[in-house]
């Protein structure tokens, strides 16, 4: 885990970003806060060449619309043939037609390295069903210690039916190649009380894998454990009277000085 | 006052904001700091099934453009269908044609529970003329002890014309549904310092409503004295050397800690 | 320097942005923050009204996309009609095609009181090269102490031939018309972990140059000067788990307390 962030911040890799209007602002300052650097480009006649001057493509669909669809598809391609890392975050999968069309969609046409979601969303993709409501996780369904055995397998045959690595999101997090999945227990409840982190992780998590692209796996993990500790500890600098929204600003703070020894000591999870 | 919050908390109402991109991730904050979930989306392909799935809607006209005009007429409309609250916030209203004639013709094509704007912005729809500063009311028309009575016996009657509740926010807050007005006290100046308390009230309002639906006039009132005594809560938490942008910050966080004994000890109003 | 910070908070000037989604709010608060007024519009529909109640218009390309290019080309040719300051940020000039001739046309069809961009961008429009990474600007084209009589004579020929000031901000800024060059030290090098700092500049140099119009050289160094020293004065309220999120915060706070005299006692430049 040490050596994922370390390179993250000694690469200073350029994400190019298609993302939704909400919480774009977060997702450029949580990539300037690991070391990254962020671009963001959804015009069709722009993403080409935007992302070609990239090391890696994070594609949100979290404010969907007909005029950026195009420019994910050909952003993912463009990337797919210069070997750049892609990710998919499909926001709201499950919710909507459009937005499940256009994730499966996604999924056939461009070659994504990790698709990051809840597990409603990731349900979605992998049946075609599933109930959203709004972009969190159906409660039901959440990955809970007594649905983990299940949770586990159904997200590792997933991620081998795609060739993808997928992760899982919600109170424990699973990160799986297939054959190995990451069990991470960082992370607190109050961090869904901010709108973002998962937009955030997804970012975040897109520069940890161009950083350390022949370990993806453990540097996808990597960012979750990252994301998770820094929620952890930004709860830890909160006093009586901050909310929400203070909190957002102390998580990406702590993202800000994680290093590779804090990171290493605070990361909490098992390989299954 | 208290049992309109605790509603919220309780029922935790998903709303759908079509909105605009500059206070979007505020207003998105706002409604989990409250306990309710946001959801944007603005795609005409998107909006029918998501404004489905949720409680209500709040419609916000503050960056507009020729893309989403269509999905607020079709999302009021299936809204409406379904008996779900709507909200109205016309920002800009009087400042140009296009949102004049928008906001005009949704009330029009659309049945709003609540329209929230200010006093520049209220007149304009009441009588197609007003002027507007940006998005902020003309100073000669600002609702003032010395124009108190002559403000609330306007808004009463365009409350009855149009049978909507009418929200005019300024130094003094107007809440009517033609019959009575809460006359609302709280807040504080320097909240006109800050983007887009206007547009997180309206988002407050609409969960407050949707989770109060047999007491739509009380719960947009106690939005109201909530937004404002946040700002109150928000300021006394100030340091000398903060300014605007964490005075933002800590009025999202009183409304994250806010509950109802707060809100009924502080909210300052009486019915007119 | 003093006068000019003054001026602005006493006339409260409206600002029209065509800006940007990812640091818009940003943009708003900043522009709250110096006691100027921000309006954001770019439909094509709406920009010419809405541009014609405004003092300056501020024109930004970060986000490009082909509806509001229409928008930049008509709200600027109105502004100039009426006499009006405009700014444009070439944000991504050289990183692509789309950028590049955007940022050239505009130049081309509009008249610009101020172009403000990093040296990269700058160089991208005034020799059709230049290389960007991404918004940042090359560190090879860098200003510094060894390149920085090479850089004044760079800008100064670029604003003769463009009739513009031309503002160039990195870690020496230069603000020159031509002839007079200021060359400004403040500023921390952090600044540049936080996503539109820039955009913030460009909106605050528009308020500043709208409200000191005979004054205008001295106006846009003023508004860099501003953010350098809200950037010094920021970093000097820092606790120690504080990061670029808190910090950003803490800059728009600065120049929320900023007074002329503060900005007199802490501008560092030098005229050439």
């Amino acid at each position: 885990m040490k050596k994922c962030i370390e390179n993250v911040r000694r690469k200073a890799p350029l994400i190019h970003n298609i993302t939704n209007y909400v919480t774009v602002n977060d997702v450029a300052n949580v990539l300037l806060a690991c070391g990254a650097s962020p671009i963001m480009s959804d015009e069709l006649d722009d993403v080409e060449e935007i992302t070609s001057i990239c090391g890696g493509l994070n594609i949100n669909i979290g404010t969907l619309n007909k005029n950026t669809i195009p420019s994910m598809f050909l952003a993912g391609k463009v990337a797919n043939k210069l070997g750049h890392k892609v990710l998919l975050d499909p926001v709201g999968a499950g919710a909507s037609k459009l937005r499940t069309d256009t994730a499966v969609n996604l999924m056939k046409e461009v070659k994504f390295d990790v698709i990051r979601g809840n597990i409603s969303e990731i349900k979605t993709l992998a049946m075609g069903s599933g109930s959203t409501k709004g972009v969190d996780a159906d409660v039901a369904e959440a990955v809970t210690e007594a649905t983990l055995n299940h949770a586990v397998t159904f997200v590792k045959a997933f991620a081998k039916k795609t060739g993808c690595i997928i992760a899982v999101t919600g109170a424990i997090d699973l990160v799986t190649d297939g054959n190995q999945c990451y069990v991470i227990r960082n992370g607190r409840a109050e961090m869904s009380k901010i709108t973002g982190t998962g937009c955030q992780l997804s970012a975040l998590m897109t520069a940890f894998i161009v950083a350390n692209p022949d370990n993806a796996l453990e540097a996808a993990a990597a960012a979750v454990c990252t994301m998770g500790l820094a929620g952890e500890i930004g709860w830890s600098n909160m006093q009586p009277t901050d909310g929400n929204s203070t909190y957002r600003n102390r998580i990406i703070d702590a993202i800000y000085h994680m290093d590779g020894e804090t990171l290493e000591k605070g990361a909490k999870y098992e390989v299954r």
